[in-house]
């Protein structure tokens, strides 16, 4: 039976987990590890794995096809030596971390030749944390960045977009450096500002009054305060110039609005900047970049077996064909997967 | 027929008029104006008001008791000259605008000394408008600022009271000054820094790329970037100095999370305070301070009497009885309420 291993069995992996199940595909064993006591078990009772494992190494071993990693991101590199020795020889091994830079030099670092890294960042989620958090849904119609390795050959790659395919998801085929510099700006800077939003105000001598009157407004603000500060912390170490970069712009820009607010003469700056605003957010909501439909249910069939028969080693007749329709499919990363496939 | 006037009929002036219509009170007119062509029509075709007025003297004319101005807040001067002519002796008028002080002093400066001026902001609403976003339930557990002027008498904070109680909602007993100092925190400088992020990442070359990327976290950040520009643009010229004040504390903020994620050395600084934030932001949501329930149906029905009985001049045998519980249950308003009351 071919296998999936999932390491780190939180919102993210748990989602997987049941993603897959919901795919329904034939024959697919799903083994799962935490390194928090009683998670697997609970990731079990969801649903979420078939089997669960003493380490990544036991889940990765006896020739798990694919590992994803959905650990912490300071994890990662620990996690990777733990499975060095178990992958199977042509295992693909893939990650859901926020940054991908700092993952991609792990793996080349630390992953035998054997095997493919392909990098992944599923753009899901929510503040909310653990097993209790996951869905099969969450990634439903979200884009998810895809950064293979130099090593990642073709079938590794195909691998992991039938995971995401599976997932209801669709790839955004990306560089790391282009990924890390382009989230820093749309999630890891809303972080920072969410959290010292929420400092701010809670370590005000007047906080219990500023709670009374805090709406809808500050609490959506500050959502992502209540992000783990593991996963804070880890993408602040791992995107430090990319989001120094971009907390400088922020600051820049708030100066910007501060200079219109304390201008009391000309009247009309400000309030074309909040129309113009207005008007272009709504444009964004309106016509949102390359943001899919889930697949459809024949799709993920389609995507099951594909999986599975990747797995199973049992592709080579439909590989090149499937990837020249995916390429046909998504003109705007052609190039970008063109230089991927022609880097591995 | 005791008669209700609002004017400006957009998401709070429908939603008030849908929440009155909810509580069912017996023999109550509501009257509305809006000066955009064809919104009074739709707020009474939605059950909003029970009459669509030419003006709004028109509407508070003919002896209006109470009258609700909801419209943006650059026009309420606008509105209470157009007012001043057409209140009746003893009327109540109440507003529902971001910012107080500069309400109170154009109420002050602009409405006769035959009518009460009680200030108001309820702590709800969304980046929505229109009378299409109107909704009975939308004021339902949230927190209603309550900013007295120094002429209303007891029974037109009584009157507010119930409107208040009726919609759902609790009164927050406030001075104006630190009404507008502490929204200035958790209203107007999430409105700001939303804007800011949202024309940052808009403005970027890399847009298209950004926006490709931008998952639930960009989109409920910038969320406020939508809220209609005569709202932010009022909110900023009407609370200048609190907002430019916490613009400054703000950026100071954001300059020390800068200088923990730029030191590589000291990793336990940022770490922890990720944690201290997230253990923070999880106590206010656990325990939110002074954020009620809606009051239960039998509760309405008695505000829907008292309210009712307030509007037709029937209330003197009950009203220091009322007036007595409402400060027994809420003690901490108490004094603030009792310094109004000894001022007005």
């Amino acid at each position: 039976v071919p296998r999936i291993a999932i390491i780190g069995l939180g919102m993210i992996g748990g989602s997987i987990g049941l993603a897959l199940r919901r795919a329904a595909v034939p024959d697919l064993e799903v083994a799962g590890y935490d390194s928090e006591w009683g998670v697997g078990g609970k990731a079990r009772k969801a649903g979420a794995i078939d089997r669960d494992c003493r380490s990544a190494g036991a889940a990765a071993g006896e020739g798990a096809k694919l590992v994803v990693i959905a650990t912490p991101i300071m994890s990662i590199p620990q996690v990777l030596r733990e499975l060095g020795g178990s992958l199977a020889e042509g295992a693909v091994v893939t990650d859901t971390a926020s940054t991908k830079r700092q993952v991609l030099r792990w793996a080349e670092e630390l992953l035998p030749d054997t095997v493919s890294f392909v990098g992944g960042h599923p753009m899901a989620g929510s503040e909310r944390t653990g097993i209790e958090a996951a869905d099969a849904a969450l990634f439903d119609g979200c884009g998810w960045a895809v950064t293979p390795s130099m090593k990642a050959d073709e079938s590794a790659l195909q691998t992991v977009l039938s995971l995401i395919g599976l997932a209801g998801a669709t790839p955004v085929f990306i560089d790391s450096e282009e990924h890390d510099s382009y989230v820093a700006a749309v999630s890891h800077l809303p972080l920072v500002l969410s959290a010292a939003l929420f400092s701010l105000a809670s370590g005000s001598p007047a906080w219990s009054d500023l709670a009374a009157l805090a709406g809808t407004a500050f609490r959506d603000l500050t959502r992502l305060a209540s992000s783990s500060p593991d996963l804070a912390h880890g993408i602040c170490r791992t995107n430090r110039e990319n989001l120094l970069h971009w907390i400088d712009r922020f600051a820049d820009e708030l100066g910007r609005y501060r200079r219109m607010i304390a201008d009391t003469e000309d009247d009309k700056a400000l309030l074309e900047t909040f129309a113009r605003v207005q008007l272009d957010r709504d444009t964004f909501l309106r016509t949102p970049p390359r943001r899919p439909q889930p697949a459809a249910a024949t799709d993920e069939v389609n995507m099951g077996e594909q999986l599975r028969a990747l797995l199973i080693g049992d592709y080579a007749a439909r590989r090149l064909k499937d990837l020249q329709g995916a390429l046909e499919r998504r003109p705007a990363d052609h190039d970008a997967l063109r230089r991927k496939l022609e880097d591995g």
